[in-house]
């Protein structure tokens, strides 16, 4: 029997809460979390539909992307995954959808500016955008590349301040201490997003939240005097 | 047992219907309803997912904020509330969202001009927006500031005449007699917030709607003379 | 036992479709249908959730606006009901609601431009827009001249060849041979106005479908030559 | 008893499925299958709507568009499909649509630019505008010659390059090797439709995607090394 069974399940049930919160159209989309203690990551097969995923399905990968359990192939942007997972000690679980306006911001190629509070209170300003690929990074190992190209955007920032990115051309990747963690970053780009674009539609020429906001509301959740929620 | 059971039921059943209406993601949002014999408020605990949230999870306070019955921490919000009660006397609950569209024009720092009819049936010309805060503010009593700055939208105007404000870079507020209306206000601002969206970026160029017929629309409902819906 | 228990059937059903098509917020909306042979029009009354709407709740009023049956207050457009039933002998149900799009399209005050061949399936050119009321009629009989308003826009045009309106700074009206069609215009009229808004929108600049297209659709679908649909 | 009741459940199951995705309002759209070597292509009944569709209402036509089996009138659209069928032998089956993104590029009467990775996974490039037509066109076989504009689209390409289209100033038409197929690429044809006009009224002078990224995403899944998915 697995050692993985519990892994598995909730790297299932990360994808399934994907589909239901209606982030995924079809195949797109896959959610993985890693075990460091085993240095194994489960991820979502690749090309399967939500509607006839099972937990069994979940491929189990090395950090070096070798199958290590499972008998379907594991998503084909898997390396992107077991890059961050690899760069980034802090993160337990990594998204990857096509989500509608997360999407767009993606394909206008600019980072999502910090309009409001609503992206303050997870995001330390703005949602970085990932610069469209070179062609040599692209012939090159593309999804690795993928992976080197959002850890460049956290040269001076910690993955922690921005549990999410866009990728130029591409589409959004989120983060977070576990699978759900990371599911639930995604549904928050989306709505951000949304509202970002209903901002800069409305008014293209307003600026950034002033600062003082920022960290009002980022730190009064995610600071080390934060006061919201019922504490840890 | 507790005295206030019945008020918890109704602030509990109200922060449902912000939920079912779509009105929020995840936590965001928060009703409360006072009972002003009593002067006690009711309200929503913060950080408390809607799908686990119970009527016994509300939390009672006093007009000066200290937690008078209730286990968890209330809303972060609370200090806007109270305010908001301390001020109007008129007015016996207030909602809290991040709504979409609704966020987006507090975003976009301006007032939702009256466009149309639909609007002018329940407030009185434009829906105000709350200026963005001083740094001196922020770094004071960041909460009681947000209110006492809605507060100052209404130097010329009674609370009633529009039970909805925008605060700039932030979300919405509404209110109303009671918890359950202040909700059924919030989702109306977010469908007038809607269409004027639609019409700004139809035509940029329209301007408010005559009063003539902001007049006509708003006394026809809310005047001494109304003669919409069964009568009082 | 009332004569008219199934035209008061026909118009709840109606009215409750409109809530089905999510067309309505709240008490948003109205649809009535004539009996021509018993001179009286069914309507629902004001003011009323659709969720506690009942088929008794229909309200029987006569030509001049006089109630013949039931308890409730007719609808507060009622007038303008009866006004386009006095003028248009060829149509037998109403519907008017405050559908997102096609309000903003009211509010924008322009008419409905034709781009494209779902709307001339439907509707031969534009969709009219009734002008912004002058003050007189405003302060006259409001609701009986928010009709004349629309007939005038039918001065040239059988209202069969738009069986849909917009009235600038207030919303939609459209009408069928029976409440249901009604009902049915209403829903593709928000359809077609949602279509409108993201093609100006997406171009600026672009005309009116080239008449040959117009004709050729309306008059496959409503022509004497009629081919589309099963026959009559 | 028919011998075409595969062929017919498939088409009527297609066309549901339409209708489940929410692509169509009322009797709007239709999806047809081929049947190759018996020389019959079964399609959805002209205006009847989803709700009351039966798997024998489907009707059976040949090639030439002459009713083979069924007591309803065939699609209006029937001779699009069947020129398509007759020109491409690589197709299926075939879906027509006025699903609402889609339209509106078609009404707008651009091309849809490649300006990500979400249509470059299964378009190779833009996704065509077929022309407005001419009068003397839509005074001939306007059917027909609907086939023959999107045809001319391809001039230079498969149609497995892009198996969708838009027609100026009316819809979407997408296929695939079957029913089910088609349909798949209209929903995936409306959900990119949906992020390209966010994406250019967001940042109107955005360019399209490099040919790498083009390349690279369209090959990887659809190329003949192609490694996404589970294989063939």
């Amino acid at each position: 029997m697995s050692q993985y069974l519990e892994l598995k399940r909730e790297v299932y049930e990360a994808n399934m809460e994907l589909d239901k919160r209606k982030l995924v159209t079809y195949t797109f989309g896959n959610v993985s979390q890693i075990d460091r203690k085993a240095g194994v990551v489960a991820i979502k097969p690749s090309g399967v539909a939500y509607e006839v995923l099972k937990p069994e399905d979940i491929v189990i990968v090395d950090l070096e992307n070798q199958r290590v359990e499972g008998k379907l192939n594991p998503s084909s942007d898997t390396k992107t995954h077991t890059y961050l997972y690899r760069t980034w000690s802090e993160i337990g679980g990594v998204t990857h959808t096509h989500s509608t306006y997360a999407t767009a911001w993606a394909q206008a190629q600019i980072a999502i500016p910090c309009y409001g509070t609503t992206q303050a209170d997870y995001v330390y300003g703005e949602i970085p955008c990932a610069a469209v690929m070179s062609d040599e990074r692209i012939n090159g190992d593309y999804e690795e590349e993928t992976g080197a190209q959002i850890v460049e955007c956290f040269a001076d920032r910690s993955p922690l301040e921005s549990p999410m990115v866009i990728v130029a051309g591409h589409a959004p990747f989120t983060w977070g201490k576990d699978a759900a963690k990371s599911v639930y970053h995604a549904v928050l780009l989306e709505e951000i997003a949304k509202m970002a674009y209903l901002t800069k539609t409305l008014t293209p020429s307003i600026g950034d939240l002033k600062q003082g906001l920022v960290d009002k509301h980022y730190l009064r959740k995610n600071g080390k005097d934060a006061y919201y929620g019922q504490g840890k």
